[in-house]
C-alpha cells in the first residue's frame, strides 16, 4: 500500500507552483490556426479586444511573446491566488488498481479539490486578473454543468468584478447546487436560452422548454456583453488563452512524475472544450514523435482524449473553421466540430455538451499526436461509482469519462499480459453532481 | 505567500499515517465514567456486546489494554484504508488571514477531503472492519446531516456489510445529496421518525411532520437493530471508541506542527457529539496544566470546543448520566446534556443537533481542560461564506461554527494588539450542504 511519500508527492521542496505558463503553440511544428472573421480573414486585434480583455486578445492572436516564447511569466498576483490550492495533489490509485486486479500502476492528478471543485479556476483567476488590470467592470460568460461559471464567479468576486453567466437551461434545472455556488459568490445566473437576448427570446418563443447548449449560451453571452460598457466575454474552454492557463496542471505533473521516478505510458483526460486535457498533457506533447523539442531521454506517452459518445466531435466531426457559438456572433476557429447548430443530447456531463473542441486540441488530434476516443454515459457513471467505492472520491461525470477509458486501457493491458503506467486527470469533484448520479442509479427521490 | 513547503507539510518522510490510536482515557488524571444500565450499574460486557461489536464493547468498558495502554495498534487492513486519504492536509489560511487583516497565523487541518467529505470515515472504517471480523451481517445507525451515514455506508460497502441508516427527517428532506451519497453506496436510508419502529410510529402518529432528532434516530436504530440477527449498532460520535478512532487527526497534526516548527496557542473545533474535536486535540490534552504526561517542553494551547448556540449542551446543559437516545433504549453515559427529550431547533448544521456531548469531551470540559463556547447559526454561515471567498473552500455548516469562533479569537487578539497562532479543524466539506447555504443567503430557487 502507498505511504505518505507516494500519496503526496506535493512534497516540500520537490514540486512548486509553476511561475510560467507553457506556450504550447510555440512547441509544435505547425502554426496554430488563428481566429477568422465572417469573411475568412484573420481577426483584427481591434475586434478581438472588443470581445476579450486586451491581454486575452493578444494571446488569441499569438501576438508578441505569444508567438515566440515557450514560457509566459505568470503575474505575481495570479501566482498568489494559485498558491491557495496549488500544486494540486498527485496520487496513486491503489484502491482502483486492486479493484481492477491490475498489476500496473494508475495515478491521477487532482483538480477536483481546487476552489469551486474543478480545474476551471486555473484560467478564471487569470482572466479576472487581466480584466481588473484593464479596469473593466465585469465579465460575461456561458457555462454548461457549471464548473466554469462557478470558478469565474468566485474569481470575479475576489477581483471586485461583476459576473454574468448564461447557464445551459438543461443544467440550470438539473444542477442547482452549482448555480447556488455561483450565486453565493455574487454571480448573476440566467438559464439559457433566456429572455435577455434577441436570440434567446427567439429560441424560447419556438420552444419554451428549450434545453439549451453551450453554443447557445456563448452566443447569448456575446450578444449581452456587446450591450454593456467596459465588459468583455470570458471563455472557459474554446480559447487558446484558457488552454494556456491550464498548463500549470501538466507542468506540476511532470515534476511530480519525475519526483516519483515514474515514466507514464498513457495519459488520459476527458474533453469538453479540451482545456483541462491540453493543460494536463502539455509538457508531454513536445515529446511526441517528430517534435522539435522532444527531450530524447523521455519516451513518448500515448495521449488519449476522451469525449462523450453522445457528442462525438473528435471521433465523428469534421476539421474546419466554424463559429464558437451557435449564432455566428463570435469568431470562427479551426476545430473539429459537429456544426454550430448541433444540439447535444441531454446527458448528465453538461461540461461535454459542446459542438466543437478547442483549436489547439483539434490541431494535435488532426496531426495524430493526440488520440481521441468516445465513452458512453453508462460506462462513465459506472466508472465514477467504482472509483468512489474503491478510492472514496466521487468524480464529476465529465472526469468519470476519463476513468471509464482508463478501465478500457487496463483491460487491453490485461489481455496482452502487459502492464502500462496510466495517469489520468481528475478534472472535477462529483459532490456537486450527486443529483446526476442519483438520477442515473435510480435512487428513490 | 505560502509556498509548496508550507502548503503541504504532508511531506515525504515528514508525516506518516499513525499506526496507533491514542487512548486518551489513560492519559488524564481522572477515570472516564463508564456506561450505566437503567439501574445505575456499570453495563456488563454481555449487554454491551449485544449493542456494539465485540471490539467496540471492549473499548467502551475500557477493558484490557483499553484501560492501560496509551496507544492501541491499528489493524493493518484499517491502515490500508486510511492510506487512501491520510495523512490529511495541513494548510495555512493565508487568504483568511489577509481578509481578516490579522498579523498572526491561522492554520487548518483538512478532514473535508476524506471519502464522503468529512472526518467520519476515520471511525466508520474501523467499525465496519471489526464488524466484518466478527462475521456480522450488518450495522444500523442514525445520522443527522448525513456525514456519518455516508461514511458508514461507504465503509460497510467495502466490507460487504449491510448498512441501515435512520436519518433525521429534517435533514432527510433538506439534504438530499447526502442521502443520495449513502444510497449510491448501497445504504438503506429511512427518514426518522419512521414507520419501521414502534417508537417512530408513535411519534409520527402524534405529528406526521415530526422533524426528528439524532436522539430519536439513535433510539430507532437501537430498536430496529435488536430485531435483526448478527447486526449491531454503530455510533459515529457518542461512544468512546468513535472518539478514539478520530485521534489519527490530532496525531498527524502534532507531527505536521512539529515539521513546520509551529507551537499553537489556540486549537478550535466544532462539536456535535464531539469526536472530531477530541480526535483533533487529543495529543494536546495531556499537555494541559497538571497533566501527568504533559511534556514540559510544550506550552499548553487553549482547547476551544464550539457548539451551536441553538443547542447549548456544554454552555447551558448539566453534567450527569443520561441515555444517549431519546427513548432510553441505549446505555446511560455521563455527559453534558439538555435531556434526552430535548428537541433541537431546526438549524442547518444537522450534525450539531444532539442533546448531549461525548463523555470524554464532557469530562474534560467539566474539569476545565477544554473551554466551551457557543456560536449562532448566522455567524457560522457568514464565516463559511467568508472562508469560501478567501480560501476557495466551502466548509460544512458544522465546521463553519469553528471558523466563526476563530474570527472571534482574531478580534480579541487584534484588540489586545497581540498575535496568537490559531489552528482549527475543517471537519467537513460544504459541497454537500449547498442547499443550506442557498437557503440561508436567500438565493433564488
Amino acid at each position: 500500500m502507498r505511504n505518505a511519500t507516494e500519496l503526496a508527492s506535493r512534497a516540500a521542496g520537490k514540486v512548486s507552483v509553476p511561475d510560467s505558463w507553457l506556450n504550447l503553440a510555440t512547441q509544435i511544428p505547425w502554426q496554430l490556426p488563428l481566429p477568422h472573421d465572417a469573411n475568412g480573414q484573420v481577426e483584427t486585434r481591434e475586434r478581438l479586444s472588443q470581445i476579450y480583455s486586451e491581454e486575452c486578445a493578444g494571446i488569441e492572436l499569438l501576438e508578441g511573446q505569444y508567438g515566440n516564447e515557450p514560457f509566459i511569466s505568470i503575474p505575481g498576483a495570479v501566482i498568489d491566488e494559485y498558491k491557495k490550492y496549488r500544486p494540486s495533489l498527485f496520487q496513486r490509485a491503489h484502491g482502483l488498481e486492486k479493484r481492477l486486479d491490475y498489476e500496473g500502476r494508475i495515478y491521477f492528478k487532482r483538480e477536483d479539490m481546487n476552489p469551486t471543485g474543478s480545474h476551471k479556476p486555473n484560467t478564471a483567476i487569470a482572466q479576472a486578473y487581466y480584466a481588473r488590470q484593464q479596469k473593466l467592470k465585469g465579465l460575461v460568460t456561458d457555462t454548461g454543468a457549471g464548473q466554469w461559471g462557478a470558478a469565474l464567479a468566485w474569481a470575479c468576486y475576489n477581483q471586485g468584478l461583476d459576473c454574468t453567466i448564461f447557464m445551459t437551461r438543461n443544467s440550470y434545472l438539473a444542477k442547482p447546487y452549482r448555480r447556488y455556488l455561483m450565486e453565493i459568490s455574487g454571480g448573476r445566473v440566467f438559464a439559457s436560452p433566456s429572455n435577455l437576448t434577441s436570440r434567446g427570446r427567439a429560441l424560447l418563443n419556438a420552444d419554451p422548454n428549450h434545453r439549451g447548449s453551450l453554443g447557445i449560451g456563448m452566443g447569448e453571452a456575446m450578444e449581452y456583453m456587446s450591450e454593456l460598457a467596459d465588459t468583455r466575454l470570458a471563455l472557459g474552454c474554446m480559447s487558446y488563452y484558457a488552454a494556456m492557463h491550464q498548463t500549470v496542471i501538466g507542468q506540476e505533473l511532470a515534476e511530480q512524475l519525475a519526483a516519483e521516478d515514474v515514466e507514464p505510458d498513457i495519459l488520459v483526460g476527458c474533453v469538453g472544450g479540451g482545456t483541462n486535457f491540453i493543460g494536463f498533457v502539455s509538457p508531454f506533447v513536445p515529446r511526441s514523435e517528430g517534435a522539435a523539442n522532444s527531450p530524447a531521454k523521455h519516451k513518448r506517452p500515448r495521449l488519449v482524449a476522451v469525449e462523450s459518445a453522445n457528442i462525438p466531435v473528435l471521433t465523428k466531426g469534421t476539421y474546419n473553421y466554424e463559429y464558437a457559438d451557435a449564432f455566428g456572433f463570435t469568431t470562427q476557429v479551426k476545430m473539429y466540430t459537429l456544426g454550430r447548430e448541433f444540439l447535444p443530447a441531454n446527458i448528465h456531463a453538461g461540461g461535454l455538451r459542446y459542438h466543437g473542441k478547442s483549436p489547439i486540441l483539434s490541431l494535435l488530434v488532426h496531426k495524430g499526436w493526440i488520440e481521441a476516443v468516445a465513452i458512453d454515459q453508462d460506462e462513465a457513471f459506472a466508472a465514477g461509482k467504482l472509483f468512489f467505492e474503491s478510492e472514496g472520491i466521487l468524480p464529476a461525470p465529465e472526469s468519470a469519462h476519463a476513468i471509464a477509458h482508463v478501465m478500457v486501457e487496463v483491460e487491453r493491458e490485461k489481455e496482452k499480459g502487459s502492464v502500462a503506467t496510466i495517469v489520468f486527470c481528475l478534472s472535477g469533484t462529483g459532490y456537486l453532481d450527486i443529483q446526476s448520479y442519483a438520477d442515473f442509479f435510480g435512487v428513490i427521490q
